[in-house]
């Protein structure tokens, strides 16, 4: 079987020129006479690579050097905690809810401090990204170590398409699912997230961005395992103990490659146009209809749905006969999602969107 | 450059045929048309591949039904923090010093709860396991939640070559630099963990293996974050969030690799040999001298030095220049380490060994 059309919302497709390149090199990286898998991550050859990853994520997306980049382990859920452990200085933190990831934050938050819920979408199944007005007054009190955020909801289809101005409260945001996939205007961040296995590399990596005013002398709580001290983390550069060597190795290979075809405006563009090649099919349709609200589509999770269960499972069936792979909804919600991150080409889409318009036609007098 | 010959202490070699297997199906798992690396952590595929990567390890060491095996991530040093906030039930633990990482996860330990030294051997620079009938002796008063060891100290090349008797008290150890590399008798422990990194696969996996009863209803502290709560994870057979998927398939494959090629009793008969040769060299050097006490020698890595630190660095140079790598001691304590896990052949033994001699015999004289 050729490669499919991978739509899956996380692991996801990779660069295919990436995945050739780390297949040349598996057994002896660079003539050194060994795997990198098998590396040393104090040997000089591990150094450069972890470098050079963070030297292409700054150059990527514009870091000044008043923000620190960490690679550590353990997705967004460990993070969750680690968010809190090390930035609830005074023990109030707000958070919006905007969908199942959110809301496992705000209640991870919880254990660790007073965390209140600033806006929330759950009245509506997390349709939409809710009104940040309330956020930016709330915000405006001072009194809060942070604001959080998750950019965008892969479950539900949905983004930020403005941030919350939160003044001089710091925005932390989990922005896993559209890391890399467009600009991001670091400046307006405290701290950012997110989970390698979207749009960056493989599952076991977590990319940290974090103002060096947030790190300060140690984290906030005592009770802080050293691993997630970002503090440590920042002096020892990821590697206070043995990181995830090939993940990262990967990530900046994933870095080059966008580099390589044009940077973050040229990826946003692929993806505006593929969203809109892929909302637009899904607007025509009848028996088709995309979930999210139109104000706050995502622009990397398209979901959609059929009038019953057992059409949706027809269309995931007969997408499976056209090698589409990925597009089952998540368990929560039902229906489909394509998520088209930016290793998910063009052409991909179009194979997709042709399927769904033929879905559509065909079911339209059923 | 061919293959060099590598004694790194982790990441470290891998059986040249399972990086082969893994470089082969890299662009396409088993004909599915994508990556194990682009795959669905939620997949129909990957959900074979750790039920087979458990049910290996299973068979491997003889593990029974009511002992849980987990893949996390974070490596020992996050389970220095998770194994306290886990089983401190009663708020006192006893911890035996033997080394750097036994160290380092007692004074963690101490964040959560007391944390008491039962034995220690800092005071002769850790070159021998200490004493340990103080352990069975403290073990008995039956007032502590576990006794914790560190089996094999990497940096020092020490190895228990008995375990404590800690009576019904139960036994936690890492065993990050032994796991695999002979039978492991799991009803012996509560629970055992090891950074996959040496002997088990790639950097990024943590094996964990905890008896049921120790899992109870949850964590023993409430600051516990949710991805550390063995009770989650043992329920959501390390799926909690997305896996490190990579790490999981490669450990997977080492575990056949072992089962192919005998199971543990034929692994530690290799071991055995490949140390006795070692330490057979080294005993009838003048120069060069093994570091550890006798009895405390690692199955896994051998520690010796010359009379200086030139010395010492010439041996390197030179080791290099006969294709053998990542034989410089660790920095806490210089000289040098050669860590002959489970995938250094005993070819690689071999030259290591006559480049002591030679080395030992052309420098006599000097």
């Amino acid at each position: 079987m050729p490669r499919v059309h991978n739509f899956s919302a996380g692991p996801a497709a990779l660069p295919e020129c990436v995945l050739k390149e780390a297949q040349r090199e598996l057994l002896n990286y660079h003539g050194c006479g060994m795997s990198i898998l098998e590396m040393s991550h104090r040997s000089a050859q591990f150094s450069e690579v972890i470098q050079d990853a963070e030297d292409t994520l700054r150059r990527l997306i514009g870091i000044p050097q008043n923000y620190h980049v960490l690679f550590l382990q353990g997705g967004a859920t460990l993070e969750f905690a680690g968010i809190p452990m090390n930035l609830m200085r005074t023990g109030r933190a707000g958070y919006v809810v905007s969908g199942n990831f959110a809301r496992l934050a705000w209640q991870e938050a919880t254990k660790y401090g007073t965390a209140e819920v600033l806006a929330s979408s759950e009245d509506t199944n997390f349709d939409r990204i809710p009104d940040l007005a309330p956020v930016a007054e709330r915000a405006a009190a001072g009194d809060l170590d942070y604001v959080y955020i998750c950019q965008n909801n892969t479950i539900f289809g949905t983004m930020y398409h403005e941030l919350p101005d939160c003044g001089s409260t710091p925005l932390v945001a989990d922005v896993s699912s559209c890391f890399l996939s467009l600009p991001l205007d670091i400046k307006r961040y405290g701290l950012v997230y997110a989970g390698a296995q979207k749009n960056a590399g493989p599952a076991g990596i977590t990319v940290i961005i974090v103002r060096d005013d947030l790190v300060g002398a140690g984290p906030a709580l005592a009770c802080c395992p050293s691993y997630l001290n970002y503090r440590t983390q920042v002096d020892k550069n990821s590697m206070m103990n043995t990181p995830n060597t090939f993940g990262i190795y990967l990530c900046g290979k994933v870095f080059h490659w966008i580099e390589d075809t044009g940077g973050l405006h040229a990826m946003e563009q692929r993806n505006r146009e593929k969203a809109d090649l892929l909302y637009g099919a899904l607007d025509a349709c009848t028996v088709l209809r995309p979930t999210a609200d139109p104000a706050s589509r995502s622009l990397a999770n398209v979901t959609f749905r059929s009038p019953s269960s057992e059409l949706d499972a027809a269309f995931v069936a007969g997408a499976r006969e056209r090698g589409i792979e990925g597009i089952k909804g998540h368990r929560l919600v039902g229906g489909m999602r394509a998520s088209i991150y930016n290793a998910v080409s063009l052409e991909d889409v179009k194979v997709l969107a042709s399927y769904i318009e033929d879905f559509d036609r065909s079911h339209r007098s059923l």
